[in-house]
């Protein structure tokens, strides 16, 4: 079948290289077949403008809900910072009487919190609700330092807000501070453009609306507590004296509050790639703070999220398994 | 702070077990923060039934747009089982010319193709289309046996349909043949039965609609043909005479087409681990059929269809590296 077995194996070396074609099949086909394959994907590029449309239809329904979602999550805030003693019949929760834990163990572990409360002064709403979420999930956690979290302490509220009907679609989140000592800001802000347009040049890697760019906001940190830079002392030696000197540079310190300042648009081009990863890691984060931490902020504070993505791919895995 | 460490251990080793809670930490709380926490996660609990309405509506306009998507599906279906050959306009691919390939070898080429084209028969529409895009996914490869292939090149449509509005959330699989040798059905179907509607017992779970049961179809096999079923022979001995007979028995053949009868759904309950996942592996493969297949089959013909999840975990890792 093959006549000259270098160059097909040349074409199909960098076919591969040019689209991603696996196995370079599409070359060995009959050419009124490839025809045909091409008329396919003409058809298949149109679908995903079709899709392009369901997207944005999608993002319409999101922000409809995001409407209905919002008196519980402003319910929710108002108990965390404590604008809100909720009921007894509002803290009733079922599983805590099915836990089949022993009279005995039950008589001992109410003993133990009696005294915890009496060593505590009466706590307000529930301290430290997105600080502990923030620690709970890890890729959170991962941009947490030290010096982050006596900041966070003072974080009581994270909205979603998405752009208005007509607008290019985009999505804010917003971080609400009670007045504290390290900036005066009582909201800080990131924002993520999208698109949901197929890439002409490459219209069947469309999945979904992407995120194009990101803007963050300017954090108006209080005099010596801007926790994203740090001085460093650094001794010079003088070239002709030989005489030593300290001086004192200012550089970027690891913080969170980097979140803010993020790197350029992908628009530029011309960044390079270390760059290119740190938005694409951005741009994740911003993500899984809106799919993920907003909508269910409680089962990260107690650690209850279930991360099916990772359930998903064990399933995959073991399916696997049995079939070999 | 910790009075009696072992009770501690003991309630947070139960507690994890029974909520998979990590931490232990919501047994850390003061009485009060604990009371509202459940507050919060009562409230979460309504979030998910408003979740659950949010996933009713994206399948209504999934349906919507499955009515656009149809005229689409339904001429890349005539091109394939050659019912319609493709105008030259339809079969205009710009990316053709962006290879960069010298003339050359463009010249070479051609020439192979057209002693290929000498050589074979003229092809009708596309041959073994969908056979072409089973092998080259590795979950339906898996599937395959030898013995389904020649079954499978008479497959010319897989279609989606949709529920009717109002009536219970599902989807149907339909495998359309052309006429064989092999059954006389001419469309083999598969259902499945969806629910989003989060579990009482477990609301925090949901995460969108489940496939909760399905349903297969007979397939008509032709006298000898059904690839499902093998013929073994089995010699037994007489217990008293000791003599020997060669004993005839049917048992069941590992084939793609033992998945229009799969095991029993899940409100049986009864069923043991291996049937659950052997139907947890039946729902990943009609979800991916329904999801990634259907609407884009013409690049898992070619190779094209890139695997965006995978994408999207190998950045999480590069992400992960970077920060460590």
């Amino acid at each position: 079948m093959m006549q000259n077995p270098q160059i097909l194996a040349a074409l199909q070396e960098r076919l591969d290289g040019l689209n991603g074609s696996p196995s370079g099949y599409m070359e060995s086909l009959p050419k009124v077949v490839k025809r045909r394959v091409n008329a396919l994907k003409n058809l298949q590029v149109k679908c995903a403008h079709i899709e392009a449309k369901f997207y944005e239809e999608v993002h319409e329904l999101e922000r409809k809900y995001a409407a209905l979602y919002q008196p519980l999550f402003d319910k929710r805030s108002d108990i965390v910072k404590a604008a809100y003693e909720p009921t007894d019949e509002e803290c009733e929760w079922k599983a805590d009487e099915e836990e089949e834990l022993t009279d005995e163990m039950k008589e001992k572990a109410k003993l133990e919190e009696e005294k915890k409360d009496e060593e505590k002064e009466d706590p307000k709403g529930i301290p430290e609700f997105w600080l502990t979420v923030f620690k709970n999930v890890d890729l959170l956690s991962d941009m947490l330092q030290e010096h982050d979290e006596p900041i966070l302490k003072h974080l009581q509220d994270i909205k979603v807000k998405f752009s208005d009907p007509g607008q290019p679609m985009s999505f804010t989140l917003e971080f609400h501070f009670e007045p504290n000592d390290f900036f005066t800001n009582t909201v800080l802000t990131k924002t993520y453009k999208m698109r949901s347009e197929p890439d002409e040049n490459d219209p069947f890697s469309f999945d979904g609306p992407e995120i194009m760019s990101c803007t963050g906001c300017t954090i108006d940190w209080t005099k010596g507590k801007n926790v994203t830079l740090k001085t460093i002392k650094k001794k010079q030696k003088h070239k002709g004296r030989g005489t030593v000197r300290t001086v004192t540079k200012t550089v970027p310190n690891d913080s969170f509050f980097n979140f803010f300042t993020p790197p350029e648009g992908k628009s530029e081009g011309a960044a390079d790639e270390d760059a290119e990863a740190v938005l694409a890691a951005d741009f994740e984060i911003g993500h899984f703070i809106r799919e993920r931490i907003v909508p269910r902020a409680v089962l990260y504070f107690t650690g209850e999220a279930i991360e099916d993505d990772d359930d998903d791919y064990d399933e995959e895995g073991e399916e696997a398994d049995d079939e070999v």
